[in-house]
């Protein structure tokens, strides 16, 4: 492939216009995934208190925006300041849950439509992470934490939220959150948090900036779809549990234990010898 | 009666002074739900933790103001900046629970006088809705859900904390909130909100602003008081009905449970059919 | 003492830097209490969700400032803008947590260390207090309620965080919070921020500044090591106790049972006069 059709490709994928149809894909995965959790209690909290399933999707729509404005001291209200996004969120909030005879859901639910959805919404997960990171440099430059939170916390904010949003259909789940057992998307963004402000900050990486994005997205969509039709885990898994062996006292845990079984071994050893003594 | 001693009343009626009447009933009403709420725990809690009884009624007091602040990314603590303010509803919070043999709130729970408080509550709530959707207009022009949102939660503020002041209280209640069963204040209040925003933005309503604003007084002061009085029911409970049955999937469940009932007699038929065919 | 030399150890004292010796402390003593309270569960949570494990840490070592600027709508993050504070507390954290042999964790628990570090942290706190304090008081001329709280949430922010930290660790206990029980240093940061507050708008204080600040820093010292050495009891309780009988309903509540007793023996005494009257 000619690199410059590359290159211009890759500046294609930077400069797509998220409004209206990635948008969808977004809201339309994020109200199944509401509806999803709701498990038994989808008929009753849709039909007897619509007002709190509204306010759930729309959380989880608009979950990163929300978190991120609430971290930085914004206003938390902002996402619903622009009526056109609420009004398409509130039209897909609709037809994913009130359609007749469920045909939309349904629909969503097909592996080639959800499939499709979940590719564009991992295109527009990657544009919120970018934007989040750029939004936090612009305000606290030098504050890379912050920049590499808000970043995290823009493309993977539904996460967060999950425990308030099920709060407000009335379930109380306090230790189901993403800090015990991030999931992956939670991970995913936190790296390419990093990379982009690496990348904003260092000289580290030479490539241009729209390949550097570009690759995030193949990453994101290859995890993505090879979740969704060969049911692959976690790939961070395995680095992860070396981590945790190495840095996060797996090793010295090991060492303590092997010690101890040592010593006890010797004071058994000490102890027959005392016995063997004593019966001669 | 004279159009314009009417108009004048309105006028009159737009212009009363919140501080300190308004203020006082509106805290004594704020405090006796607070005591109210507690039940069999008020004397453990009034004797042994004042200080979680005096913060839960200060929150409930301001309730409005501090989750438009917070919604708005403003600072929370804002209501306690003005000392008159929380000096006057402390004292009226240390007559509600600490007076000689009762006194006071015995006497604020005699009809005549909670009719009263009520009334100047309801007075005090369109003040604050109206102010609330003004001060969200000023700051986000064009905004008119978050202007909605934050006349609803600057008249019903109460209903949002309730919760968080019960967990001051160490009391937690995660499945009594407003999404799941919204009380008719929180109703009357989002409406009030719409028709303000309806008024300051649209051409819709010709009526002089004092009169509207007289009207939605008129309408608060005559259902709490009917609530008081005739312990009448929510009066926008059928309009919700009808709503939900036609927009909420009322319609589409009918009809889709129809049709399956009426696939499973065919296919109750067909098999009956069959069974007679055989038997021939 | 020459009063000179006395003046200019209050100042040394009142200019001391935090950074970095008394922040180690703070953070030393933050994250020993973070795993004193997990108990069980702290092989657990520090193996197996490190993340976790940080994210309360970090919110235990910085409570203060973000509760500060919660309540000041202020960005919550900012703690995190400083990657000197975090990157230190991260290193105390990785000691306390994952040391080999538990060897860091072990020696400041023990007395003098621990002492040492007590010292320090409460020479910072009395720091955090008053800069609170004035920086409320910088933002809020006259709000002298709004910076009486700021100075006491930044001096003892970590029991208002506790609640939350336990969530992010996965365990929920609504009811364990400092508004029903406030701790010692709850109570102390109270006393010291009103005397801060008091010191700045009055002038019934006529003290030098660094002995009023020398005298706060003592106070906090004294009595910590009490508690340490001694298992002093609160030294507030009395005066509370006091409190609570003369105007929390104390004095009422006796002399309505009083009331109430003599009434019911009066009762008594009419009935059996009766039954006598009868009998005769």
């Amino acid at each position: 492939m000619d690199p410059e059709l590359f290159l211009d490709f890759a500046n294609t994928v930077k400069g797509i216009h998220m409004f209206p149809y990635f948008d969808i894909a977004h809201y339309a995965l994020s109200c199944i995934h509401v509806r999803d959790d709701m498990t038994s209690s989808v008929q009753l909290i849709s039909r007897k208190h619509p007002l709190a399933c509204w306010i759930s999707s729309m959380v989880s729509c608009f979950a990163g925006y929300i978190i991120a404005n609430f971290l930085l001291g914004e206003m938390v209200l902002a996402p619903f300041k622009n009526l056109d996004n609420v009004g398409l969120a509130t039209l897909v909030w609709y037809l994913i849950f009130y359609s007749p005879f469920d045909v939309v859901y349904k629909m969503c639910k097909m592996l080639p439509v959800k499939a499709t959805l979940s590719v564009m919404k991992e295109i527009q997960r990657v544009h919120k992470v970018y934007h989040g990171v750029e939004h936090a440099a612009l305000l606290y430059p030098h504050a890379y934490l912050v920049q590499v939170i808000i970043g995290t916390v823009k493309g993977a904010g539904a996460g967060f939220t999950k425990i308030f949003e099920r709060f407000i259909r009335g379930t109380w789940t306090p230790t189901g959150h993403e800090f015990l057992q991030p999931t992956f998307p939670t991970k995913a963004c936190l790296a390419a948090s990093v990379l982009f402000v690496v990348e904003a900050e260092t000289e580290w990486i030479t490539a241009p900036h729209s390949m550097v994005y570009l690759g995030v997205v193949i990453f994101f969509v290859y995890f993505k779809l090879s979740g969704l039709v060969l049911h692959m885990n976690d790939p961070f898994q395995p680095i992860e549990n070396l981590f945790c062996a190495v840095f996060m006292g797996g090793v010295w845990d090991a060492l303590s234990r092997a010690v101890q079984v040592s010593r006890e071994k010797a004071a058994e050893k000490a102890a027959n010898g005392e016995v063997d003594k004593k019966n001669k």
